[in-house]
């Protein structure tokens, strides 16, 4: 199955003439989850030929507009696009405020539902789930309530050696051996131990989205050892005062966080316009983390099974 | 003095690849005016090399995203860029109200002041006047209140023939001779007739921008002889049927009203997506008004004094 980042906008606030605002794309097996969706999201998602159809959830960070103007637009285009399918928002609050507003002003009745989840921005909470997959605030300390986004999948099933089976299980039981369970008699001696069986499941993949912050190390316990994090980088770190003034992080201080969690990966972004060339900030945090990217227009990361 | 325009967007709801929303400047003399600013016009002003400081004027004709969703980026990023000059923003009931909440929750406090004035989209009225210029309503008929705008140089002071100058007038008498008006003396009888020591004024340029709209020729009598006049031209004449059922207009309607109103030039825009090529919308508007132009992204009209 799919695990792939599309990185749709790379730019800070003040807008770049070569860069967009943030947005990007999680696509896990056949499903878009758009992360962030700064103005001009609806035209870079047509750029990549991304069907607004798979798109399911949209994860708004905070509510500065380099991260959420262009979100109306989208809305707007599905509906006139016919969408039926759900759309569900997560958002801070004000942004179910706001799109209200908006679908009144320009007599919009939307034409599928379109279902808000308000945030609590400061708390690490669960605040989606399927089959495949659990998505989590991260608690960020921006200027105006902010969280990040963690996407986890869940455990998998184990899968069955078909050599070692004995014969005759039921389906039942070989669905409880592919989820490690035992097959015991009515005394509870193991018949079947699901280690004699099975294989090991393939491994459940995570990405970590820490969207607008200060460095804040105390995220860390909750994106350790994700298998990608992506981390704002707006200054190179001899604009640490800046970046601790303007609740934003250096590339440095993305690295260290990086390190510290030991994640396998990290993506950088969400870069000030003063950078016409990226590749101080990537040489800063290759540094202290060498396994650094820069999360850049187009870019696409995969993460294999 | 310029009296420019310069097409930023040409696209209607519905976006596609290679147009944008609904975007236009119109310079008189150093003083941009932006007529509509769907979303990614900050985006289209950079493109253009079109400076925001310079922008003292924006006009919304009405409350659908692709006219106005790149608002609240524009002006965000005018805060950011520490833009100090007033801001004048004309507009229908909403929009006020939606940018107020969305600086509320982005924590913003403009560094500059942003003046609303909520329009009466219903009446043909002057909303902005200056030395130069006065800009005037026109009601259009569309799905929610809209309306267009109508931009007239005012009458220019006549100039002065120096080699038919009697001598010794003083300031003011020059002054009022430019205005036409006569020197008289203390009986009034006629000391200086402006007729024989001035020239005739230079031209008053106007521009009519006719919103979304069913074709609406009771607005003939405020758009008549202007010098040029966007009229937007979603279909075909063949979906004239769809054109009045989703309150928009065909190119041949479009040339219809500029026939009919005797307007020196035709501009045609906020094309359907499904139009690739848009040569044939050109066509049937030259059918019957052969002045007419594709009012496309980057494409610049003047009028000359």
């Amino acid at each position: 199955m799919d695990f792939e980042l599309r990185i749709l906008g790379s730019s800070s606030a003040t807008p770049s003439a070569n860069r967009h605002h943030t947005a990007q794309v999680l696509t896990i097996g056949n499903q878009h989850h758009l992360i962030d969706c700064g103005e001009g999201t609806q035209m870079q998602l047509m750029l990549y030929k991304i069907k607004h159809q798979r798109i399911s959830n949209i994860y708004i960070s905070h509510m500065h507009g380099d991260h959420y103007f262009g979100l109306a637009g989208l809305i707007s285009t599905m509906h006139l696009q016919g969408r039926q399918a759900p759309l569900h928002l997560f958002g801070p609050p004000g942004l179910a405020e706001i799109l209200t507003l908006q679908l009144k002003y320009s007599g919009t009745n939307l034409v599928y539902p379109l279902i808000f989840h308000e945030l609590d921005t400061n708390c690490h909470k669960r605040i989606f789930e399927d089959k495949q997959l659990s998505v989590y605030t991260i608690p960020m300390e921006h200027r105006i309530p902010c969280c990040g986004f963690l996407f986890k999948e869940k455990v998998k099933p184990r899968p069955l050696l078909k050599e070692k089976l004995p014969p005759h299980l039921s389906p039942p039981q070989l669905v409880r051996l592919k989820w490690a369970e035992d097959i015991k008699d009515e005394k509870g001696n193991v018949l079947v131990s699901y280690k004699d069986v099975t294989g090991e499941p393939k491994r459940s993949r995570s990405y970590a989205y820490c969207a607008d912050s200060r460095y804040k190390p105390d995220i860390i316990p909750i994106v350790r050892q994700v298998d990608m994090l992506y981390h704002e980088a707006t200054f190179l770190d001899d604009l640490r005062d800046r970046a601790t003034y303007t609740f934003h992080s250096t590339a440095l201080q993305a690295a260290e966080l990086a390190s510290q969690a030991a994640a396998k990966k990290l993506l950088l972004g969400h870069f000030s316009v003063r950078y016409k060339d990226l590749t101080p900030l990537l040489e800063e945090a290759r540094q202290v983390f060498p396994n650094a990217e820069l999360a850049v227009e187009g870019s696409v990361f995969y993460v294999e099974e």
